[in-house]
This record gives structure tokens, C-alpha cells and sequence, in this order.
């Protein structure tokens, strides 16, 4: 199992900045009172994200017999998966792509890459990302997933508009039809309207789970069974990690700790939270943790409708790399951060480097010392240096980067996340405050209903040249 | 030229956290020291990166010469053009690549990529990456671009050392060292002494310009050039921007107010400064400028050595796609940030969304449209949603992602960064907080010298097991 430490959290460690024993105690109420919500909630059928690890196994063999019987067709080719979804639907699958798989996948042969078709993502409306795409994959070849639980979501929609009647044009309605799987609720929405009158093969989102808790339903694990990811192994980790998270007591369940010292340190004007994992495959980690730790968490009112401006600003960084752009920063800079190192045990490589020149001062230590080493004695020397200047942090270690680990770490941030929304007394599984930009775009195209909102739009006063260089 | 708007960064329209007439004119005593203190350093060669698109074409047309030369070697058949460096020296590279060319680059065939090599980037030491690296690529087709000033980065060197291990073994002394070109100071350091003493091409870093401002020199240059980047042009680009940089006058000199207006920002709390660009080839400049903003100005003591804590928390975000991530806090969560979006006038490509279901009400407004308006409304819906709920923003538009262009865009931030530290009182050229760090590290791998630091590491408490789940 991975491990949570946070020693370096700790007054003890870090001096005024960190937390104490009776900080903890004294939130022994509060966590009483979260750990009861957090089961209530979920006897109630509100936070359907927990049971995923175990009510998407049949789902999850569903999606293998599909992958398999997809990459045996002869009549398909299939060369490329493509994912067209934005915010969760994206980055879950992003990242444990870049976990599992190697860096370079796209370009291997498909011998290298175990049979399976090269993967892309196509989340952005930039228009240069898929005319670039299509430049460099053949759409006649592609499966695209289109992934979306209202069917409403504009950015996914629009390529999926282009890419159905680009392939109609140039297929066919009927091979069009075999090269579009969607993934959205059972029942509500465009997208699954469409699905059934054109007749695509279809995946649901379980009802009650949103955008960035929905990794391990099909938005998550059909995108990784098509690129050789072993889903169940994905499932179960996750599973494992719920059983820690299912402890009543702080002090033993990681997520809830988590949660506290996030929750504890945002008190003393901790107002970002680093993630910097100690491993490229780690990487992309961040960018799915940073949906769900900002949008789940940055809420304008608290659950009793009083203002709050609640939240915690997530940072992406990578270690050693980021050593080199952002320690800076975080071992002089304001007080205002707490850092969340990744760090792995064993990593599937191994590379050591030779003793070359011995007589070098600067470069002679390191004859012998493999990069194995160097990464992780750079991540404690870091942890080190953030501890002597004062800076709280804490380690989550992965024994492995594998699917079982990840499972556990993605389960352990979703737990640790909605623990957080107990805490703060805000809703962390909505986000109004995306509704404003969406209308005002609705309102700009003239979509029916969004009437005032143009009005709106148009009484804008117009900007100054004044404040234009 | 590009162009910077801050209208929503003003009081008119964001209420009460924007900034007022009064507070930009209290600060003309404070702007107008700051802008002479720009003038007397540059004149007495305190800030050298300023003369770098001028005193640096001789340089570009050098590494023209050298990558023609290069390329058309038949001994060599260089496939990938491998750059071994990291914080400035890769941050700087990626970036201007993933602006200008195709995102898929590495995957188009060398015809496709006009003759150019494919373009990799190893920063990082984890042990994975080069181990994957040299199952896509054959080292023995690379030319590997070794950049460190010092020629002591541990990371840098480390693979170097691999690296000329490697070739040495299977190709020999002769035809490695022609697969080595080094960028580092042109007298001190190990790197210069190396490659003196094995004959590498080498191009210099000059000695004024620190890492995270050297994309204007061979650092990045030399990348840039390998692949296919009109790096006169980038030159070009920043040179203007250095005549509109000089004014005094900080209401007509765009880097002058950016700096003013995050300086006056942080004054009011705002110790967060989000870089938002809407567009997927600009992704990779919030990832240099973060390094920039946030090693230049995060500072424990200002030049008058006190202690002040200063700083500020760069964070990248990505339009339309964060829209689905980071809005929601953006939006409602604390008032400590500030936006700085970056668009784009005129996309290399355009895609239009086709008129295919008129009669669904969330869909049928999207007809006819094209993902260039869809990305640009989308910024300025945020940009309005944001204003909206009193969060200041700034758009600096580019009219086109070019070579010109991004020359200016890369200066702009550099000058803005330059002043910055000037009106903070700091020195924005130094990193003296990552040397603890790297100390510690010396200190574990018993490098000579560090002794004390050795004992200092071994007297740490152990890490207790009640801080451990």
C-alpha cells in the first residue's frame, strides 16, 4: 500500500508554521462530525464515487471484450484511439496513460505498444489541435470516443460534430457508425439520444458521479483498456484504498488526515498547495488532482448559503525538474504553500551512471550513483531544505507505479477531497461558478433563450484605449 | 505588435480588489527610480540579457551554419536532436517548439518536418525517461545538445555522462564526439573544460546571463534551430519589443505595467498570478514563465538585506480546457489571484463546426461557427465571468503565433520580470535558495567538502512512525 507521511507537517519539524498535537486534538469534534456525514452521505446514495472500485467490475469486462473485439476487426484498423472530452474526462485518462505506459507511446510500432492503437486526447477547441491531428493520424483509422455526460458540453460536441461528418463524408454512414463509442448517463442528455438513433456502441456514467470523480467508471477505464492498461488491477487498488478510507479515526485513515492538514494549514493562510511528484510518469497526476482539488473546493457560499470564498489553489510542479524554476520560490517566498511530495519506491528502470571523471570535484561523486538514487536523495534533500526554511510538507510514497498504486492514489485523493468538503461545510461535488462563462459564450452565439444575457453582454461599456499598450 | 489590456485590471471594472488611477499615480516616484535603475544597470552590463536580440545574431547565424552543415552529413543521419538540460535550458527550448510547430512534430515523417530532426528534451532524472528514450530513439542517430553554464548541474551532467559512455562504447571516440555539442560559459566551469579537451562544437552562454533568461542565446537558439524555428526572426521580435521596453513612461511601456500592475496586485493579496493562455501552442510558455516569475522575484531578503519573504506563485492554466478545471476557484474561491490571459488574433488553421443538428437546443447554436470564434468568445466569456465576481485580469494578445512574435512575448516577460525586481527592492538575477538543497544532496553522496552538511543530515531526528499511514 502506499504511505502517508507527514512528519514534515508537524511544529515539531518545521517550527511555527507547522501543526501541533493540539490542533489536531482540538478538531477531534469537527472530524467526528465529517467521518459521520462522509457515511451517511454515501449510505444515501451521495457519494456514488465511492462505490465504483466495486460497482464498475462489470462494466470494466464489458469495455475489455469491446477493446478486444475492436483491435480484432479486420474491417476496422483501428490505428488510433481518440478521446474527444474536456475537465475530468481529459485528464483522469491523461494521466494514467503517462503513468502506465511509456512517455513515448504515440511513437512505438504497434508491436512495441502491445497490439494496442496509439492514444490521443482532444480536449481543447483550439482549431490548429485537430487539424494538426489530422495531419498526423488518418481519422479513416481512428475510433473516437466521445465522452460527455450531458451531451451538452459545447467543446466535445463541436469535434464531435466536425469528426462525424468528415467521416460520413469520406466513410460512409455505415463505417461511421462503428468508429463512434460514447460514454454518458443512461438516460438524460444529447449525447445519448444520438448515440441510440445512430446506433453507437454506448458506456454509462453511473448517474450520481460527476466530471472529476469519475476516473474509474468508463470515462476513465475504457480510454486505459485501450492502451493495455489492466483496469481491474486499476479497480482494485482503488478498492484497497477504500477500505483504509472507510476508518472513522484521522489518525489512521490517510485520506482524512489529508484532508485535516490541508484543511488545518488553509487556516494558517496556506492558500496554495503544491503537488510535485518525484517521477515523470507522476507527471500528469497533478493536472487531475488540480481539477478536483480547486473545483471541488473553491466555493463562493458554504452549505448553510453564506458567503465564504472558500478554497485552496492547487500547483503543478515536478520533481527534480521544477528544483530548477519553482524551490526557489518555495524555500524564500511568503508563507503561503504547503508542498505534497510523490515519491516511488521502485521505479521500472533502472540507470547508472559511470565513473568518468573521477577527478572532476563536481562531477566525481557521482560516478557509480545511479539515477534511481539521485531522484529520491534529491526529493529528501528538497524535503530538507523546505524543513530547515521553515516549510511544511508531506510525502505520499508509491511502492510501485503501477495500476494497483495508482488506484490507490487516485481513490485516496477523491476520499481525501470530499473528506476536505466535510470539513470546509461546502458542496464539493458542484461548480456554479462556471455557469456565468458558459452563458455569456451561449448568449455571444445567440442560442435561444440566453436572450438577456446578450442584453447583458451588450451594455458591456466598451473598453478604454486608455488602459491598452 | 502584440498588445497588453488592462482594462479588467482597474477598479471601473472589477470593484474594490482592482486597482485605482490614485494608486498607479501615489507610484510614479517608485516607477520612475525603478526605470532609472534599469537604465544604469543595463549601461554598466548588470543585465546583459537585454542586449541579447541585438549581440546575439552573430551567434544565430553561426548555429544556422553549424545545423545546415549538420544535416547534410551523411556520416551523421541525425534522427533526433537530443537536449540535455534543465530548468531555463529546457524550459525555454520547449516551449518556443511546442509554440511554433506542429504539437505531433516527433510523429511526422522527415519530409514532414522539412529535413529537421525529431526534438527530445531529457531534464528530468528519473531513471525511466532515458531508459524509454532509447527504446523510441537510437542513440546512436542523436546529436546531443549538453547546456549547463556551470558544467556542474548534477542532473545535466549526469546524463552526459551516460551518454558519452554509451557512444563511446558502441560507436568509439571519434564518431561521439561529433554527436556532442556542448552550450556553456566560454571560459569557466568543467563543461568548457571538457569539451575543449575532447573536441566538442561548442556554443557559448554569455557570462552575464543567468538560465532562466537565456532563451535569446545559444540556449535556445541552437534547439530552435534544429528545428526549423527562424530563430532571426525571434531575435527580431524581441529587439522591438526591447525599443518599446525602454520607454520611461510606464503608461506606454507594456512591461513596465505588467510589472507595476502585479506589484500593486500583491500589495492588495493577491500572492497567486494565474497564466491562462487560449491557445495549445502558447501551453508550454506559462511553464518558462513560471520558472521566471517565480525564481526572479521569490526572495527571502531584498537588496537592502532585509528580510521580506517577497514572491509571488505563478500558476499555469490552459484556456478553453481549464475552463473544465481551475474556473470554478478562479471564480469563487479567495480574492489572491489575477489572471493573465494570453490570446491569439489569428489561428494557423481554422475548422468550422458543420450545421448537423439544427434542432437540438444545446447543439444547433454551434452550427456554422468555427473553433477559431469558439476559443476567442470562450476568453472573453471568462474574461466577463470573472470581471463579473470582481477578479482582476489582463489579456496580452499576440496577433499571431509566430516567430516575431513570440520574440516579443519572451521579452516582454523578461523586462516585466527585470522591473518587477526593481520595484520590489529585490534582486531578481540570484537563487540562493536552492543551495541548501543541492548541498544536502552533495552531502549524502559524500561529495568532498561537505562534511559538515553530512554531519548536520546525520543528526536529523528520524522521522516518527505516529506521522506515518
Amino acid at each position: 500500500m502506499l504511505r502517508l507521511d507527514y512528519n514534515n507537517m508537524m511544529e515539531a519539524a518545521v517550527g511555527s508554521r507547522g501543526i501541533t498535537e493540539a490542533e489536531l486534538e482540538a478538531l477531534q469534534g469537527r472530524f467526528a462530525d465529517a467521518h459521520t456525514a462522509m457515511v451517511s452521505k454515501r449510505a444515501a446514495g451521495k457519494m456514488d464515487f465511492r462505490d465504483l472500485p466495486r460497482n464498475q467490475i462489470a462494466a470494466a469486462e464489458e469495455i475489455l471484450d469491446y477493446v478486444k473485439e475492436t483491435e480484432a476487426r479486420a474491417d476496422m484498423d483501428v490505428d488510433a484511439f481518440v478521446l474527444l472530452g474536456i475537465g475530468g474526462s481529459a485528464l483522469g485518462p491523461m494521466a494514467v496513460q503517462q503513468a502506465i505506459n511509456n512517455p513515448y507511446y504515440n511513437e512505438l510500432s504497434l508491436e512495441e505498444r502491445g497490439g494496442h492503437p496509439k492514444f490521443y486526447v482532444a480536449d481543447n477547441v483550439d482549431p490548429e489541435r485537430l487539424v494538426y491531428l489530422f495531419k498526423t493520424v488518418d481519422p479513416k483509422h481512428c475510433l473516437f470516443n466521445v465522452v460527455s455526460k450531458s451531451g451538452s458540453t459545447s467543446e466535445t460536441m463541436s469535434q464531435f460534430m466536425i469528426i462525424k461528418e468528415l467521416l460520413e463524408r469520406e466513410l460512409g454512414k455505415e463505417d461511421t457508425r462503428k468508429r463512434i463509442v460514447c460514454t454518458t448517463d443512461q438516460s438524460n442528455g444529447n449525447l445519448i439520444k444520438i448515440a441510440r438513433e445512430e446506433g453507437y456502441k454506448t458506456f454509462y456514467i453511473p448517474a450520481g458521479v460527476g466530471g472529476r470523480f469519475s476516473q474509474l467508471c468508463p470515462v476513465g477505464l475504457l480510454p486505459a483498456a485501450f492502451c493495455g492498461i489492466d483496469i481491474l488491477e486499476l479497480l482494485r487498488g482503488a478498492a484497497e484504498m477504500d477500505d483504509v478510507c472507510k476508518r472513522g479515526n484521522v489518525r489512521e485513515n490517510p485520506a482524512y488526515m489529508y484532508a485535516a492538514l490541508h484543511y488545518i494549514a488553509m487556516g494558517k493562510g496556506m492558500n496554495i498547495s503544491v503537488m510535485m511528484p518525484y517521477a515523470d510518469s507522476l507527471k500528469y497526476i497533478s493536472d487531475w488532482y488540480a481539477q478536483l482539488w480547486a473545483e471541488s473546493l473553491g466555493k463562493r457560499y458554504n452549505t448553510r448559503g453564506e458567503e465564504v470564498f472558500a478554497g485552496q489553489t492547487p500547483v503543478k510542479a515536478l520533481g527534480v525538474t521544477d528544483q530548477h524554476s519553482q524551490v526557489q520560490l518555495y524555500a524564500e517566498g511568503p508563507f503561503d504553500k504547503l508542498v505534497v511530495f510523490l515519491g516511488v519506491d521502485e521505479y521500472r528502470e533502472a540507470l547508472t551512471i559511470p565513473k568518468s571523471f573521477g577527478d572532476v570535484p563536481s562531477l566525481g561523486f557521482l560516478g557509480g550513483v545511479t539515477h534511481n538514487e539521485l531522484i529520491n536523495v534529491e526529493r529528501m534533500a528538497t524535503e530538507y531544505a523546505l524543513q530547515k526554511a521553515g516549510r511544511p510538507s508531506m510525502t505520499i510514497t508509491l511502492p510501485k507505479v503501477d495500476e494497483r498504486g495508482l488506484g490507490q492514489l487516485l481513490y485516496l485523493f477523491e476520499a481525501a477531497t470530499a473528506f476536505a468538503g466535510e470539513l470546509m461545510g461546502i458542496n464539493a461535488f458542484d461548480q456554479p461558478g462556471v455557469e456565468e462563462g458558459k452563458n455569456a459564450a451561449y448568449a455571444y452565439f445567440g442560442r435561444p433563450g440566453y436572450e438577456e444575457k446578450k442584453k447583458e453582454l451588450d451594455a458591456r461599456p466598451a473598453k478604454s484605449e486608455r488602459y491598452v499598450i
